[in-house]
């Protein structure tokens, strides 16, 4: 164990464990989950090179290696619990993406929800036994968020009873989905459906792509991977041109929409059934954020207590670089980020848990208020986490930059989170349009509930942006309870700002759709604020529920952090509504400093509460244990470059050089 | 053509290749810098395939080659100005990093500068003819920026008149300069002299590393590459261990300081010498911020404008996404900073090679404030370009994704900057030693000339913070002059800020060092706020220079939209300086969504003007003709998986996976 890092765990006030158990939620489930990485870590199935040391299609074939290994384990092992078999997989795949995860994440669940009972009876067992492997394929090359844009056909032809598939133009080509490259045989496609001359917008059908024993594409199918990403290399993310395929009617999924025999179309019931799966994967996508967070503070802070570097006194000897102010100013507010991130992740669960139960009972009432908050949470957490990872990175200097890190892994894997299921934007503006409704409903006297009923007339004085000083300005710099209510009226203030700056585009006459658009930059800051208050609101609520008198002082002095470290970052939107005043300005900066003086002694043991395993997180800074330079050597010296002592290169080039000059 | 773009062209309200001679210095530069890059582009010996299809010894392999040919072609070709080399160059490599980058740019420059005569009569042509290929090794595992922590250790012994080199720890080991793994078989180490018992600092020595015919490590050498990084791949970053290695007395360069043979050390004259090269460095760095921008927005535009997605009005065709005003809020405020950048990136080059002059006759007046503006200006500029490119990614949607965009090419190429060459959080503190000094300098009635100026007492009214409403705020919006006056006026505040709260530090009895590190923050704030003053200022200067009326406008509007969205992102620090008031900055968000729509018709005849050529740009989404979805499946059919139908690891595991289930 480095000495450094040795110290830093004896400086720890508050006692680690606990703190772990309340991240896991419970002493039980922290035991359940070690016992689970333990059996992946005893596992010399599991053993395998460093994957930044593969080519893209050695990485692919590891990674299809240990998918077929996890399905096998999982069975021998009984892990059947969706929690336990995520907490198995990301121990398995550490910063990298499992290769066949759509067959698990949307083909089964889709066959599951969406198939008519014959449909299972045939599918199920096809799928369950990797006869059919299977992926989702959505996207096109030329659409992603906008669904009613696609462009894939499914024409029924009555005379064959069959639905003729058909990619009509270069950018209707499916694109991105996982797995769909080399990895699968079935996909479900998503098309247009025409039948009786009509079309009927986009249904789900069952096209087999490649043959089920020799696994050849079939005839009519152009299928292939898309090539090198910025990160996800390990998963062949495909393309699929269907060029007249047919498949039987019977592999529309029916469940709902229907096409009969003899092509009549019969409507679904209701559209509401496919939103809940879309508000499910969202929520988890915020408690990704708080684990992707996790482990780049884990990394950044251990290894900043390792690192010495420079001279802050003459003489003396070199600091570690967690003992400047500058560094503690860039990863303790990220620290505070990670937690204040978890218990928005606990609480989107638990609440995606509780209003599921109600939706199976027929009780839809707060499905609209989860979907407004799931998408701007989303799109919240995973900008400021991707942000943050690259902080991370770059307070590592340039060893953060060597794949040994794993920050680039982290980062690579993480940021696509910004992009799919449902572009950050376009989900900030959802956001907005229900906070632009809700505030209409209450200016029209409804009385809201729920987590946006601080739009109600009578909950908020109601805040004008005016000359700061002319505002009496009461808020406690140190009190929590005071900082969420000035976030509240703070996002107020920019809802409010929003739906007016859509009333005065209305009253230049511009259409509404117009008047949307003008005002698109001021509805995204006022959903930007509203989630902010939210996260802050839900991290001081977090608190009430530890009853360790150390942990709740060290956690409250992160949720601190977090709300005035955001009050300086936006310190204009603060001012600008009267929230508070230019003294406080100047008070909550020197706060913030004695904050993070505060924490200083405990940072080690916050990240060290996140209990990532080392295995997990692959990160030679990172190490629990502190010894980074040695490992990091031995690491280099495994690089594929020194193979050879001489790189070909030198014959090939540099010696014949010499003569040609 | 695509039919979008070409109508984006035909919208242009001024002339683009008038606006490309701007930037490239004038008329006659544009002719040559084509000219040039025709040169490579109808080469046949640079035909080659993405590097991102290729593994990572095949990427080394082929930049080898590429530097190999370089340098044969332009010797053959005659080009000998820098400039020029540059401008080859970056048109052979693309996004891509020179694998023997290191031999001309610190190698044989090192050589030049110190190398006494008689070392220059031998090493001159060694290095020339390439038998002597070599790197600059500085940075150690535990060692950057600071450069007195360097542990490698040369002690001389007058006995056999030879440097005994070791690197006595691991954290001593040479971790990171480009080329040293596998291509040099020289090194100009930089080590600790010791002598006569004695430490005399660092100094340089030239160690061979590699049989020059063999090229194998020689005898004491550990000597490899330090692994797979973030970006950087067709480069041989490597680590050098010395063990016990002798190398004769004459290795050290002896320019300035010496070692007699009895071991007598010989100080050098001057410590000002290398400061020049430094400044250089840092100042090139800003231009390569504009470069990396200029790409990044010209991929992000580009494509915006070919890009359709969802309704914007029901039942009319789907819109450009450029015509969203979000998508305007992303990209053209980068647009802007892409040429305020350029402009500060001419300044600093013309800059320097006015202060070279000087300094050649002995002036060296002016060196220490270009020395503090390069530092700070660096890392501005670096930090603010980083931020940029990934939002130029991420608003290509998932095609920023791929490799194929170029995007993530561009960010792992750039973002080592922010860290290398000193590291930006270092550079700020710097500059702002410089700042405070000028402060106090003034504080005590001295004059300031130069850009600090404003740091004169009589200069600026004292600007205190206080409540806003409580001063008259005389700014014009509209009005350039204006704000680069507020600009200066932030500047000033967070200086005196900075400056105060040493003072208050020293008050309470801390000591020199602890007071500036309690103050790190507010010092990093004060830099960062001189440096975005004097972009500002530059880039108005600039218009000051253009004669063409419809330029001049554009232009205007760019520096305009650039300013008045540095005060909205810093809003809270300009209202709480009093230099705006809060219905201005309800203004200037109104004033910032006019300029968007002003500068939308102009928005791709600006990427337009940067004449960044495809070769160059490597990215099927910023092609000039746009086409970019033909483009897209072509480029992924070359992918490595698609070489064949059936990738191995169905018959290794997918297909023995039934049975076992």
């Amino acid at each position: 164990m480095n000495p450094d890092i040795l110290k830093e765990r004896q400086k720890a006030t508050f006692d680690v464990e606990k703190l772990t158990n309340i991240l896991d939620g419970g002493a039980e489930k922290t035991t359940r989950r070690r016992e689970i990485e333990s059996m992946v870590l005893s596992d010399p199935d599991f053993k395998e090179e460093d994957p930044n040391f593969l080519s893209r299609s050695e990485r692919y074939d590891q990674a299809i290696r240990k998918s077929a290994q996890m399905i096998l384990k999982l069975r021998e092992y009984g892990i059947a619990d969706p929690e336990e078999i995520y907490c198995y997989k990301s121990m398995v795949g550490g910063n990298h993406i499992e290769a066949m995860g759509l067959h698990f994440v949307m083909f089964l669940p889709t066959l599951y929800s969406q198939c008519d009972p014959q449909q299972s009876r045939k599918w199920l067992p096809l799928a369950e036994s990797f006869q059919a492997v299977g992926t989702y394929a959505q996207t096109e090359m030329g659409h992603g968020t906008h669904l009613r844009g696609l462009e894939t056909t499914a024409t029924y032809d009555p005379a064959t009873q069959e639905f003729v598939m058909n990619s009509p133009t270069v950018s209707s080509i499916k694109w991105w989905p996982g797995g769909l490259g080399k990895t699968s045989n079935h996909a479900i496609v998503l098309a247009q459906l025409y039948t009786q001359g009509k079309c009927h917008g986009l249904h789900a059908f069952i096209v087999n792509i490649r043959d089920m024993s020799t696994h050849q594409p079939l005839p009519g199918i152009v299928v292939g991977d898309i090539g090198p990403k910025f990160g996800f290399n390990e998963v062949d993310n495909g393309f699929l041109k269907l060029e007249n395929v047919r498949i039987p009617r019977e592999n529309m999924l029916m469940k709902y929409a229907k096409v009969e025999p003899d092509g009549t179309y019969v409507k679904p019931p209701s559209a509401k059934l496919t939103y809940g799966t879309m508000v499910f994967v969202r929520s988890m996508i915020v408690r990704e954020s708080a684990r992707a967070l996790s482990k780049a503070c884990t990394i950044a802070i251990r290894y900043s207590a390792v690192r010495h570097q420079s001279e802050m006194r003459p003489g003396e000897p070199e600091p570690q670089i967690i003992d400047y102010q500058t560094q503690q100013y860039k990863l303790f507010p990220l620290l505070a980020m990670a937690y204040a991130f978890s218990s928005v992740g606990q609480y989107m669960y638990q609440t995606y848990h509780r209003i599921t139960g109600d939706i199976n009972q027929g009780d839809f009432s707060e499905l609209p208020e989860l979907h407004a908050l799931s998408a701007g949470l989303k799109a919240f957490t995973t900008w400021e986490t991707n942000a943050a990872i690259e902080v991370c990175r770059m307070s590592c200097g340039g060893h953060g930059y060597s794949r040994s890190s794993a920050l680039p892994d982290i980062y690579v894997s993480f940021t696509p989170t910004c992009t799919y299921e449902g572009e950050n934007t376009v989900m900030m503006l959802q956001t907005a349009r229900y906070l632009v409704k809700s505030y209409r409903q209450a200016k029209e006297g409804q009385q809201l509930s729920g987590i946006v009923s601080y739009l109600n007339e009578a909950d908020h004085r109601r805040v004008q942006p005016q000359p700061v000083a002319a505002r009496p300005t009461v808020v406690d710099i140190n009190d929590l309870a005071s900082l969420v209510e000035i976030y509240k009226l703070r996002a107020a203030t920019l809802v409010e700002l929003a739906a007016k700056s859509i009333q005065q585009e209305l009253q230049r006459r511009k259409s509404q759709e117009d008047a949307w658009n003008n005002s698109a930059i001021d509805l995204v800051r006022a959903s930007d604020a509203h989630c902010h208050y939210v996260v802050v609101k839900l991290f001081t609520d977090k608190l009430g529920e530890i009853g360790d008198t150390a942990i709740h002082s060290v956690l409250s002095t992160l949720a601190l952090l977090y709300a005035l470290n955001g009050i300086t970052k936006n310190s204009g939107d603060f001012l600008q509504a009267g929230l508070i005043n230019v003294p406080q300005v100047l008070q909550i900066s020197v706060r913030i400093k004695e904050l993070l003086s505060q924490l200083r002694p405990n940072a080690v043991a916050l990240v060290d509460a996140f209990d990532i395993h080392d295995k997990k997180l692959n990160s030679v800074l990172g190490r629990y244990d502190g010894n980074v330079y040695e490992n990091m050597f031995e690491w280099a010296r495994r690089s594929p470059l020194n193979s050879t002592e001489v790189h070909e290169s030198f014959h090939k080039y540099l010696k014949p050089l010499r003569s040609k000059l």
